[in-house]
């Protein structure tokens, strides 16, 4: 049994350091590989994946809604970057210049995307005259750059997968109900398939889109009882249409500027998933996103019967994602590579089981094992995937939900912050400077005004002016 | 009628002028726009629509031959692109050079991905140790950038998306194997989903990928008779695991450098589909890969019961992908409409059909009607979808053969080339100073050295010395 050890051994315990058990589960479990390219990953098959269940699920989600897929190009010239006054100023630092084509210097050099807001605004200019034409509810799904300084596998890279929905609209309401339609669409996708419970709400203006009117948020949160902004959606009223031009004629005849609205969900979702459910044997995945979604481990695999049974049982479980490890490692070793990539369910078949017509199951999350007879194994694997997928999120919930606190005087607030990571409650005046402050003091920022507001107390947490907002904080990733 | 006529007048009918029908076709088809990034493009909706038909097909047979999909980073730095001598010679005067992160220069530039050949060496170098790892079967979908200095839509652009394959063997005879499977997978991808029949042979050492040891290609007759190269498999032998290292040891614990192949294939093929299907009405798409499969127009929509029928028929026709255009446009309108958008099988729907319990179906590709009862037309639609995707293959392919053409002089090839655009197929010594004279004298490369070779002459055709190999010639894309 060295071998499992062996593997076992090469994590880093969560409670023990918290950021090396991170670094260690997404290599050990394969999902990326560090590059050549500073910053940049290689995002291996186990991690792409999952990335490719996300896609799925978000893709058809989408569509169900009237969106409809679109390629824009991946550069942007410096001048189309520049028209939006607050877009430019908020991405022009953190983007990587192309100045030369082939052996020529370019005339005018162009950023590699960091969003593509500006390009879909010059589409949108020239392709959009009527009300017929609204709304435009296009999406697309690329690679984007942003120059990070510091970065971590799936939380924070120079190049990350994500898809950008781009909206135009004839009307501030209509431009405003996609936008929260589509923070709940991302809401529900990551309680229902991640089972990852989010608080939603609405950024500050401190923490908002460049660019952007309002931006709304999910926040999650992860193990450490830091905060994971989890996806966004940006209203953008008409300030890029008046940038870019974008009018239409409306059915009064009369020339409108269109209203608009852009929303991202990218592969720091994977980030997240880790995070929430992973422990110190590894990846646990919700059986709606596993690539992998049962294991069957053939036991004394040499035996006459043993691997054409596991066959067999592969056969019955076909409607799940089911794979059979016939490699000529050890069961251990199998049992542990199977947690180490966080596969839900493990069933185990060896001669005794045979003769006694049964097989074990393993939860991934719980470690619970349970006998099942073969002749029900196909309803009991489903059974136990939903219950797994219900389990996972109550597990969170109650998990995010024992570690948000509420603060009603700075001292409080610092404190729980210091002694309590999660989320805290607290009043806040509204302006910016106690933002600033809380930042300074604690580490934490405002993570959001959430939808569902408290009255936790009159005052603001820190200046002790009266409060109009209660706000969610954290330290955050 | 005015309003059909103009949609249809928009085009310039392809015997008067091939090149502009085909940008009008991308157009008025809303495949595409042109952007503000010159030599890229927006592919609108009904464009990507098609590719993410193309993906889904491919995507599904590569994995059933046991590949992975991944993702590399979208920088290669200069130093990693220098490592293969002949990639480099290949690549490096059509790349996009990033030198600036945010506000400060590199320290070594990089070249925004034109293939991924040096990425996936770098990592099999770090990830492949033993031939316990071998074979790795990986692929990306991504977007790659190439520094074309004239562009046409899909054809040839600056910036395109395609998928790359790459892998990595323990043996030559393996690798041969994968790069020959890749190309026969290819063709029949071509030949069944997009109805576009294809010879598939292998390139000259002129004509081949920069690094390969051999590639072999798939090449389709566009209707103009000019060739288009669809498909590329290249076998690397071990040259790249060489100038990278990538060595394994193999269960004769000796250390050995693994053999590599490549194969790709890109939104060029939206421009084949154009080009072998279309006419001058519009797109025609194979049923297989149109994004909408059956329009209903119903004729006087606003009588009672109209509407509701062809509803009704869209629920009843719903294992297709079926839309009912309910615009306020006129029928006619609609019909030009759904012709330039190549829609395989219109049905027709009005209050007299109503009334016989009848429809009306059009077929896209030949125009021909039918009248078919109410009662069996999901039957029928079937038969037609199936009859016209079988129908433009065999169309194409009659088209194909009709168009080529052996030469066993230079006279005749010439002759041939200048007065009967399509294949040419002629005999040819092997040696380049050949290859380089007929492209000189008369624009046509050499496409490809068929499998299937046929004994024309025994004399080159270009200097009357000993034949080696029939090859396939043509001006090209």
């Amino acid at each position: 049994m060295a071998n499992e050890k062996k593997l076992v051994e090469a994590i880093t315990s969560m409670d023990v350091d918290f950021a090396q058990w991170y670094t260690d589960v997404v290599k050990k479990a394969e999902l990326i590989d560090y590059s050549s390219v500073k910053g940049c990953m290689v995002i291996k098959p186990a991690g792409y994946a999952i990335w490719e269940n996300i896609q799925k699920e978000l893709d058809k989600r989408f569509k169900e809604t009237g969106v409809e897929n679109v390629y824009m190009p991946i550069f942007i010239p410096e001048s189309l970057l520049q028209k939006e006054k607050d877009h430019v100023e908020g991405f022009a630092p953190e983007v990587a210049w192309v100045t030369h084509g082939g052996l020529e210097p370019l005339q005018e050099r162009m950023c590699v995307r960091p969003t593509s807001e500006t390009l879909f605004c010059d589409f949108y200019a020239r392709d959009i005259h009527s009300y017929r034409d609204l709304p435009r509810l296009y999406n697309q799904w690329c690679s984007v750059v942003r120059w990070e300084k510091t970065t971590r596998p799936f939380l924070r890279s120079r190049e990350f997968l994500w898809q950008e929905g781009h909206t135009a609209h004839a009307t501030a309401e209509e431009a405003e109900e996609r936008t929260i339609q589509m923070l709940n669409l991302y809401a529900d996708f990551c309680e229902n398939v991640l089972a990852m419970p989010v608080i939603r709400g609405r950024k500050t203006d401190k923490e908002k889109f460049a660019g952007a009117e309002a931006t709304y948020t999910i926040e999650a949160l992860m193990h450490d009882g830091k905060a994971l902004q989890s996806g966004t959606s940006h209203n953008f009223g008409d300030g890029f249409a008046k940038a870019f031009g974008i009018q239409f004629s409306d059915k009064d005849n009369k020339l409108k500027y269109v209203h608009q609205t852009s929303w991202g969900m990218t592969t720091r979702l994977i980030g997240a998933i880790i995070m929430v459910h992973g422990d110190d044997n590894g990846l646990v995945l919700p059986p709606a996103i596993a690539p992998t979604q049962v294991v069957i481990v053939p036991i004394q695999q040499k035996k006459e019967g043993v691997l054409d049974k596991a066959f067999e049982l592969k056969e019955v479980l076909s409607n799940f994602r089911v794979k059979v490890d016939d490699s000529d490692k050890s069961p251990g070793w199998k049992f542990s590579e199977s947690e180490m990539r966080g596969i839900p369910v493990r069933v185990e078949i060896g001669p005794r089981d045979i003769e006694n017509k049964e097989a074990v199951l393993v939860r991934r999350d719980t470690h619970e094992k349970m006998t099942v007879s073969l002749a029900e194994i196909g309803e009991k694997v489903q059974e136990l995937l939903d219950t797994i997928q219900k389990d996972m999120l109550e597990r969170a919930r109650k998990h995010r939900d024992q570690h948000t606190y509420t603060a009603t005087t700075l001292e409080e607030f610092e404190k729980t912050v210091n002694e309590k990571p999660g989320f805290v409650k607290a009043m806040w005046c509204g302006c910016q400077e106690c933002e600033d402050k809380i930042k300074e003091l604690t580490g934490a920022t405002s993570r959001c005004m959430p939808f569902k507001q408290e009255q936790i107390s009159d005052k603001c947490v820190c200046c002790g002016k009266p409060a109009t907002k209660m706000v969610y904080w954290g330290r955050a990733y």
